[in-house]
């Protein structure tokens, strides 16, 4: 397998080193619009020398770095021809979604990402019902990828990703009838300042964060969609591994677009664990217009607010040596069990920074994020899950990847409520 | 007198309907970077025909537009030699008040500002000790300005401006010793949204409230200045004319730093009526390094964080229409009276947004600002205030102005405490 990574950002560079490791593919073409970014992500694995275990092919002969532009379809497709990839693995903003999946079917590469297409809030109804949905576009699109014999495997991070592997594992394995799939995520991280004092620096990258947050947020019910206003119902939910109870809120995740069409289930939600500061936060920049991709002109230059927010805060790949904590991510399904009785687990999957930063040198929230991905390829290269048109990951057996990654050395547990 | 008026934004396009009723000027030149801009508050007044009372010039003789960049000092003096003007106007950002200061001087005009020139915060010691105070870089050249024979009136708005010129009145007319001088800013204005709702809206240019609410306030105290933290000594200031109590905090402004250099007080502060939602935004923007004005690059572009805050509100000098209600600035000053007894006055003027928008087509925060230094420039122009080198405010006699500020349909008010 030849992959085209594109995006050396938080999660791009994250996925290098977890890579490295195995033996699955034969190369990785690392593309970012700043070529220096993904050189410097090549360099830093060649420079660690580690070889895949078993593997006798040097880091220099498996990573190289290109400059590409993820919103020029031609370029992309001409890249992907170029460098003979068999799939394009999508770590840029999902506003760049659609040209690099119409740049893989059109280079008859298979695609895969960790967030789908961008929704669009309803015109009139906005808090009560959806507008064009997250994926609406690419599923659109699943009968030509079929038609082409092309898999576009969608929302494979974590939260999408792991969160419904895990959703379909309860479905198979240990539930009769499910009521209620609620995604919860939480962490207890805290970033240390240049002066030593806990500072505000989001763990993830504020675009997607602000995109996934100010949107109205969509909950599966009686089967069917509708939306929230942002941030409704709260709710505090205790998290494992000493992390503790953290208040979550409704969010916009592709998880309750995911689940519904492979799992059948009474309810799916997804709420966050933002926490009264990050709310605030989010609260503010949209009060001030400060969250919009419309570009203002200043002094004749155009330039989008939300842009400049993200450009204002630290890198959050870069936070890794000043964090502190956990971070969890996980599925709580609540029905009746194969006993016939109610049943009710929290599958979950937690990283410790001190753990990820010492194994790979990447923080926890970008690690978590890159090795799901990481693992799907390896079983879509290992023929282990195949598949034809725009699947998302619970359209697969939950089995082998839930042991594959186990394998990589980061275990999932489970937790009966 | 010939006016180069630098600045059509909101203050800038207030002033040509002020100054038009009046027949002290020959001519305004008003310049914009944007000369579309400037040309519209020409037309606008051309359009509205008024001429000055007695007087027989048209408007479209009294006024003219031209495009001028502010931090060009080259253009501004050859700007101001160009239409021989005799002052300039500066009613642009803080920021551009060196080059205007310094091109006038080299033009041989006189100089009128509403904001001196910017402070730095104290390098180890930024909440105790103040680093380069507001204006000192103005008042260091007041040498060069005395050795042209030129007058540099700085600090010449509503706040500083009409606050200093009631220190000054108080001291002459009201008290034999003063205590404390406390200038108070508060309002009860409110701006509607699109829907009807209240919305979030600044009514001032957040650009210059960002300067000088995250700036260390100063305070002057025992014969000297001293910091403190942004924000502090909060305190509810009951605001008349209906406006009511409003929580005010210590914020760095003018007034502290002019005041003691002409005018005898144990102690000068400045709180501002900001609100708790204001203060929370403006907290949020420190948070986020939003409030800097060191460029961020986005995609090869260079832009300042603030300078993107500033465009993505709504322009202050448009909400006239969504606004209601007072807006007022004041002094209060405590001390013993010409009498012996203790003694306690709050010298205020108010402005009604209802008001200001039928007389003027101007918002009233804009509208108080712009009125101030057109009253003075009418002053300098008859010769009833005169100076050399670089002088606040309150270095000339109150009464005058106060008396022509009623003429100005706009009267002061005094309240004893």
């Amino acid at each position: 397998m030849r992959i085209l990574l594109v995006g050396a950002g938080g999660v791009g560079s994250a996925v290098v080193p977890i890579a490295a490791r195995r033996d699955f593919f034969q190369h990785i073409v690392v593309a970012d619009y700043d070529r220096s970014r993904a050189e410097a992500v090549v360099s830093k694995q060649v420079a660690a020398g580690r070889r895949a275990a078993g593997g006798d092919l040097r880091p220099e002969d498996r990573f190289s770095a290109i400059a590409l532009d993820a919103s020029d379809e031609a370029a992309v497709t001409a890249a992907l021809r170029e460098h003979r990839c068999d799939v394009l693995f999508n770590a840029v903003d999902p506003r760049f979604d659609m040209p690099l999946f119409r740049a893989a079917l059109a280079a008859g590469a298979d695609y895969l990402d960790m967030a789908m297409s961008l929704s669009r809030p309803h015109p009139s109804r906005p808090y009560e019902l959806p507008g064009v949905k997250l994926g609406d576009e690419q599923f659109a699109m699943s009968p030509q990828w079929e038609a082409a014999g092309g898999l576009a495997l969608v929302g494979m991070g974590v939260e999408p990703g792991l969160a419904d592997v895990f959703a379909r594992y309860a479905a198979d394995h240990l539930f009769d009838t499910i009521d209620e799939i609620g995604i919860r995520d939480g962490a207890n991280l805290v970033v240390e300042g240049p002066d030593g004092q806990e500072t505000f620096a989001p763990t993830f990258s504020i675009w997607t964060t602000i995109e996934e947050c100010l949107n109205p947020p969509v909950v599966w019910e009686d089967g069917g969609w509708h939306t929230t206003e942002p941030f409704s119902e709260p709710e505090v939910f205790d998290f494992p591994e000493g992390i503790g109870p953290v208040e979550c809120v409704n969010v916009e995740h592709e998880e309750v677009l995911l689940v519904p069409r492979w799992v059948k289930a009474g309810r799916v939600t997804f709420k966050y664990g933002l926490g009264a500061e990050f709310i605030e936060v989010l609260r503010t920049l949209h009060k001030l217009g400060l969250d919009s991709t419309e570009p203002v002109r200043i002094r004749g230059v155009a330039v989008s607010p939300r842009d400049v927010v993200a450009a204002s805060l630290p890198d959050p790949a870069t936070l890794g040596e000043r964090m502190r904590g956990k971070t969890c991510a996980g599925t709580w399904i609540k029905g009746t069990g194969r006993d016939g009785e109610p049943r009710e687990v929290y599958l979950y999957h937690v990283v410790d920074n001190e753990w990820s930063m010492r194994e790979y040198g990447a923080q926890a929230v970008v690690w978590q994020t890159a090795v799901h991905p990481v693992v799907a390829l390896e079983l879509l290269a290992r023929g282990v899950w195949r598949g034809r048109g725009v699947l998302g990951p619970e359209a697969f057996d939950p089995v082998p990847f839930l042991e594959l990654l186990n394998e990589y050395g980061s275990p999932w547990g489970m937790r009966e409520q």
